[in-house]
């Protein structure tokens, strides 16, 4: 036992928060765990949870519609948001009582307040007005919406935090910006009957991804009914006198809307927080920097998660946990690794994704090789749906490696989960190619594109 | 060219047949191609693809009744067997279409007529009653249902071939069997709304799969309301006065449905297809018997697809077509892999599965790490709907590489195609492990298990 009244003390009840205070404490360390608001963090709170929630609730119109085909009948079909809200948070409570359990069993200290740095290893409680110590500090705050302060009218906009828990859905609404956030949430407002426009300032959505994935859905949500308006930006929201929101855009549209959505990146939640004072330094957002141990300027300072601004996911979040468990308190130093890392966007087609775009792969790589197929699911047969999967693999035609794979499609994040396995795991094409296809799946295409579709040479396709 | 009117005649237009004579064609060869039925084959005609087709028609309810719980209302429902069968239907013939096309643009002969064996070389077209000749012969004539002649009143049953096509969907249905088609017919007519019984002969459905996937679909089918009774058949089925069928069983059930399916087995079409006399062996169940080539007793004559009763599945009658095109008409010798084929069982849910069960694995290893998890999938937190998924990793101690991967969940059929990949590269657990989770997915879980849930040594879990 230390001098300090806890050997580790965590700012922040989130996925990486949590996770060090769980397993330090489950390790033996006297442990205590601050969180201002509530225990899960974004991503159970107001992120990947009750937006995946809200993601399948958006997709039973689709169902009903898809049925016909299948000869059934629907009668008559309505929404009640409010009864949806009301179940997410119910089950979302109950995740959060999960997350304080497992700190309760494992013997970590919970304290709902937020918690201030003083210095090295001193940390203020606010509610409580009192200072505590501790060896070792993480910071795991996480981050929050960026409310574009700059933009005139910015106060009358929502950001997704406020998407979670509107008094009623909205007829209608715009939602600046062409992240996953932005993209995500427009296909599950326009999925429970709100009109929906799009506003992003760059060429193509989802910036990044492959193009193929970005113009893809693109497409198919226009199909389904959603805008997109790209290059362009609001200006100016204002309210007018009937109470709807009109915002004036860089191209000189003027759209009136009921609701305004920014989502234009997130801020790492580091104001008021100390760190100058403790002597944490922070990048020019306000993001904490850290070495390759998550250790900040500060030695005895840790950060992780959002917070870092490194890769904003809860799996690398939780990841990183684990690394400094194991190089704090297991004397087994590692590094958090933030390679090769799938994601999965919850768009309507989902994006499953892992390993490089076709684009980044053409600079790294002499020649490259393409394999992409696109086609109707089969569902889409007798539902009559207008919707197409595309699936690609981009190979290193050197080693015969899969350094890319992509797909836009139902399931694409269950499988983008499996092929982060086979990129990781260093397979190649042939491996693919050798192994036996299952049928009727949409998977198979990933096994049986046996010629390129096209290679790119030094960049260019040929 | 030869001296034969074909190089190459092909006997059935199912997927494996197809396959040869299309790539046979188009690298120049003179190809015909017979078929007395419909081109397609079991897969397209009355095997994978309605039986998806009819899964998607079966799972409509589910979505009515999980809608519920995201805040929707659902006005009455219906369903319409008809126009199911109908727009089935279309979807098939527009299929057949497009095998045809591949054939006809191919180059290929098609031939709508049965054809049988006369010598090593030649081949009577039974319709036009007149002999071809051909360098090579493929027979590919695939297999049908096992209908069982030994059991008194199998006139009054149905096997899977009729179900694609009953003029009415029945109020009951009695299916015998515990295999795959046994068990997915019996949740889609469940899903129906037909009241389903299964009965199989063994302890527990599904034999050579893993156990857990045995139970946890058999317990998820009975939790839905489909009756299943093990270790018991069906001894006799008699027409009873007001119409119905009778089934008397041996342990002296008698159950009164308006339908009973055989599901027992498929066997090889080769009944007078005039293999004795062209010098073709078969073995006892009339399979026709092949080298690892795909040659059968007689050395211009080949066959391939479930007429050889080795795997019987699509893929790998197509695989098996691949090869014989490269050995035969590339000059390079190439023996089907029937290792690690990944499959699935399209029951809901669904099972995945690629590698070794739990109980083959422990016949071959020394010792075993069993990664295993059950969870209830993110969406049946709102739907309520009580069902669980099970994820289970069989791992090699010695060597740590994953030798079995199953799934019973939802989407399980499109993870075990990629996990098939895995395993056939020698992918390790260190390899999972490495790789980070995509949140929130159920495939997470197979990148989360990181302590085993027991040990196998010595086939004793321990």
């Amino acid at each position: 036992m230390s001098s300090y009244d806890y050997d580790l003390f965590v700012i922040g009840g989130g996925s990486g928060g949590v996770r060090s205070a769980r397993m330090a404490a489950s390790l033996g360390k006297k442990v205590a765990i601050a969180e201002e608001y509530r225990f899960g963090g974004t991503c159970v709170i107001r992120g990947c949870v009750p937006k995946k929630l809200f993601v399948y609730a958006s997709q039973f119109h689709e169902h009903f519609e898809d049925s016909a085909g299948y000869g059934w009948t629907v009668g008559e079909t309505s929404f009640d948001w409010t009864k949806l809200i009301e179940n997410k948070d119910r089950e979302i409570a109950r995740l959060e009582g999960l997350y304080r359990k497992g700190l309760d069993n494992a013997g970590a200290e919970i304290l709902e307040t937020r918690a201030e740095l003083v210095d090295a290893h001193t940390v203020r409680l606010v509610k409580q007005n009192r200072t505590v110590t501790a060896e070792r500090i993480v910071i795991a705050v996480g981050g929050g919406p960026n409310p574009h302060v700059a933009l005139p009218g910015h106060e009358f906009c929502i950001s997704s935090n406020e998407a979670f828990h509107l008094e009623k859905l909205p007829k209608s609404i715009l939602i600046a910006g062409g992240g996953y956030i932005a993209v995500e949430f427009a296909n599950v407002f326009h999925g429970l009957g709100v009109e929906t426009t799009l506003i992003y300032r760059g060429l193509e959505i989802l910036s990044r991804f492959d193009q193929d994935m970005r113009h893809g859905l693109h497409e198919a949500m226009e199909a389904k009914g959603i805008r997109i308006l790209c290059q362009d930006v609001i200006e100016e929201v204002t309210r007018t006198p009937t109470g709807e929101l009109a915002a004036r855009t860089k191209n000189n549209e003027l759209l009136t809307v009921e609701t305004v959505m920014l989502a234009l990146g997130r801020d790492p939640a580091t104001r008021g927080l100390g760190l100058e004072q403790a002597g944490v330094k922070v990048d020019e957002r306000g993001a904490i920097i850290v070495d390759e141990y998550s250790r900040t300027s500060v030695p005895s300072i840790f950060a992780l998660g959002d917070v870092t601004d490194r890769v904003q996911l809860t799996p690398v979040a939780i990841h990183e946990a684990m690394c400094f468990i194991e190089t704090e308190y297991r004397g087994n130093p590692t590094s958090p690794d933030h390679e090769l890392i799938p994601t999965a966007v919850f768009s309507q087609p989902e994006i499953g994704t892992v390993g490089l775009s076709e684009e980044e792969a053409a600079k790294r790589f002499e020649e490259l090789e393409v394999y992409r197929a696109q086609f109707r699911p089969m569902k889409a047969t007798l539902s009559g749906r207008a919707e197409k999967t595309i699936m690609k693999l981009i190979v290193n035609a050197a080693d015969r490696r899969v350094v890319g794979a992509h797909i836009l499609g139902h399931d694409a994040g269950e499988m983008a989960q499996i092929l982060g396995i086979t990129l990781k795991a260093g397979c190649t094409k042939d491996d693919f190619d050798r192994t036996m296809a299952v049928h009727p799946t949409a998977a198979e295409e990933l096994v049986t594109m046996y010629s390129p579709s096209y290679r790119i040479r030094n960049g260019e396709r040929v």
